[in-house]
């Protein structure tokens, strides 16, 4: 068991060794993301709520802080720019950030940050109020080249291979592409557009068009727009085939399906099966300008998308200068809630130690010490018994502990036993070494019990 | 410059190289704690107001959270179960974390837990109203031995000996022994006694006098006070001779003295140099019941104490069970704050990037990128260049992001350029290393600049 006894609804905590596997996926993000060049980066956790209000459309998840102190002497902020928030992701904090810093950073800014952030709305399940978001993102100056398009998918594609879940597939599709469509077919309300395709899944096509008819777009046009949005393939020739036979064409529609065909054969190339065009991917927000992406883990479609993003070329800008970025963010908080649920991924043992070393007495426990601390000082995390007990409940000790290893100091030399097997050696602190599975908690796929 | 151009006064943020540098002390932190056998945990950023409420003094430094959405239709949380407020401190999360978990976790609960807390306080040199904390508590389950007391100073301190910063004094004292000096001298006002002897550094002898007298103590029991406040040896031997030499005796004072001249003796055999009995140490919280600790930098004194905490014997129960723990706690933002303002910690670069591969044009950029996962797949964190530029202008690029090697894709073979030698050596993606120094970004300690 994993989870604990949450008791406050939104606000999942973990089990020490749930947290062993949350960190063994923190660290492998950040590895990843590191040998990819991104530079790592953390944001205060507030925002003044005058920008957390500029963009998107959260506004009603925010979280107000007010000091207690100030709340009793009747002192409220009623200045959007004082009044702080807690942020809602990671990219309006990464916009700010960009702003506040841009003299100080070399662009394209590769940034990771993974943080947690806070929404007020209502729990339910894979949705909380308080989570964690590892976020990369790609910030040009000025200018942004098309391939960090194709480079962010395919950095998360290898996160998602090295954790050990199922296989996760990524849902592109390319904005030009769809606002081309809407150009081909007399479609002006582009952002209902968008936003009605977002809730395809969600209430199907029929109440898709219903949508659509009210916001004043034709019959024509929003059959148009379903028949697009049906278009799933990863083969960019049958993408390219698609598109013509529905008789569209125009030059932001070609660039758009140029960009999403590139993504697909590059993608194919470095990561066969990760990436597929899926054209009913339109992502709610606004400020998305090219790729849009949604993943998500096979036989795990019901969790929604674990990993999204886009690019965005209006995001961000300081005086005249535009920073245009490509950003993809990883819900890891719905993640682990799944995986726990699932079973998806087991730990070794709930605690570090590898060694318990026994206590003969307690005016000897600085020889134990001494063993424990040649342990530690070649990597072996070691603790020592916590009362000079008789040996058998020195062993109870570690075993209940999830300690593999008992270390023995007799009258004629040292001996470490394998409490598992029963095997017992003699051994040397400043020498010996368990075997390498045993160093650490070691994080592995397990077998999915629903 | 490893600070940025904060905004918001109290809530720092780093640039990328500063974060670096926070990452690595956390590294640290985590790596020592892990050796020593602590669990890792993380609890929610807020806690019910009742709680938060429940211990210490800090009230008046509650951030309180409030849906803007509940806002503007003017609903309020007015029962203190429900007021969600951000924790100030990670004590009273793991209090209740232990409360609610007691059934899953193993005691003694040997836990680390690193988090940002807030704190509305007014924002000043070394203070902040957001910061993170790094805590390890060992809590046992009806008993706890001393020698857990002995154990968290060893701990910290391997900790300051790994992160390259000057040396590092942990202060102590022990509560039965200031007990003990109180009853000697007919004091029952214990806590107005301890909170006159934590403001001694602040406002002086004379004034805590005043106050002590003021709380009804005698003159002469508030002169025995201050004569014990002024003891501070690191020499058990003394310590004990200084006590007796203020006529002092007693059950409860000897055994707060046995405790403090232990953990004297076992300090000096383990870390010579690291703690000093200083018994005008008495930290404000009424929770503390055994030793107690307070940490400084040589030559940063004016810092304040940058690791504190002690043993409690009453925080947490469950039921009729108790569950007496000993912790401490170490201002991780204070500390980084002094590191980034006295430059006592440089890093190598600001990028975690090790070689950038040329691209000679923009259709052979499948080649670089061939080259890059190969040389990730090792380890070595890797970047394409942006555009297919001049040689000299992609150089000019790994220079400006502080990356050391380029590799160059011949027709003949492959070469690699250390950028800051100017060397250029044939190279093999499948073999080629870069020296060890050069692999990640190197954290060292650099020279102060005031």
């Amino acid at each position: 068991m994993a989870k604990n006894n949450n008791t406050i609804s939104g606000f999942p905590e973990w089990l020490p060794q749930g947290r062993l596997i949350e960190k063994f996926m923190l660290q492998t993000l950040e590895e990843v993301f590191a040998l990819h060049g991104f530079q790592g980066i953390e944001t205060r956790a507030v925002e003044p709520v005058s920008r957390l209000l500029s963009k998107g459309e959260t506004s009603k998840e925010i979280y107000l802080l007010s000091r207690l102190a100030a709340r009793n002497s009747n002192e409220t902020e009623s200045d959007p720019n004082k009044q702080l928030g807690l942020h809602f992701d990671l990219t309006v904090p990464l916009a700010r950030y960009v702003e506040e810093n841009a003299g100080h950073l070399t662009f394209p800014f590769k940034r990771f940050q993974i943080q947690k952030v806070w929404r007020g709305e209502r729990p339910q399940e894979g949705r909380f109020r308080e989570f964690v978001q590892a976020d990369i993102d790609v910030v040009g100056q000025e200018t942004l080249p098309f391939h960090h398009e194709v480079e962010l998918p395919l950095v998360m594609g290898e996160v998602f291979a090295r954790l050990g879940l199922p296989p996760v597939v990524i849902c592109a599709n390319n904005r030009k592409l769809l606002q081309g469509v809407c150009e081909q077919a007399g479609i002006s309300q582009i952002e209902d557009a968008l936003r009605g395709l977002d809730k395809l899944d969600k209430i199907g096509p029929e109440l898709v068009k219903e949508e659509l008819l009210k916001a004043g777009i034709s019959a024509e046009g929003a059959d148009l727009l379903l028949a697009v949005a049906k278009i799933s393939t990863s083969d960019p020739q049958e993408l390219r085939s698609q598109i013509d036979a529905l008789g569209l064409s125009g030059e932001l529609l070609e660039t758009g399906l140029n960009e999403l065909c590139e993504l697909l054969t590059e993608g194919e190339r470095q990561a066969p099966g990760l990436l597929r065009a899926e054209l009913k991917i339109s992502r709610g927000l606004d400020y998305y300008t090219g790729t849009v992406y949604e993943s998500f883990i096979q036989g795990h479609e019901d969790l929604g998308a674990i990993c999204s993003g886009g690019r965005y070329d209006n995001l961000v800008s300081v005086g005249n200068k535009k920073y245009p970025g490509v950003g993809m963010s990883l819900g890891l908080t719905r993640l682990l809630s799944r995986i726990f649920a699932a079973n998806l991924l087991s730990v070794s043992r709930p605690t570090p130690t590898a060694v318990l070393v026994a206590v003969n007495n307690e005016d000897s426990r600085g020889e134990s010490l001494a063993v424990a601390q040649a342990l530690r000082a070649r990597g072996i995390a070691t603790e020592v018994a916590e009362r000079p007990l008789k040996f058998g409940k020195q062993i109870k000790y570690a075993d209940r502990r999830g300690i593999p290893f008992v270390w023995f100091i007799n009258e004629d030399g040292h001996e470490v036993k394998d409490i598992r097997s029963g095997e017992q050696v003699p051994a040397d602190p400043a020498e010996w070494l368990p075997p390498t599975e045993d160093l650490f908690p070691q994080v592995f796929p397990a077998q999915a019990n629903n």
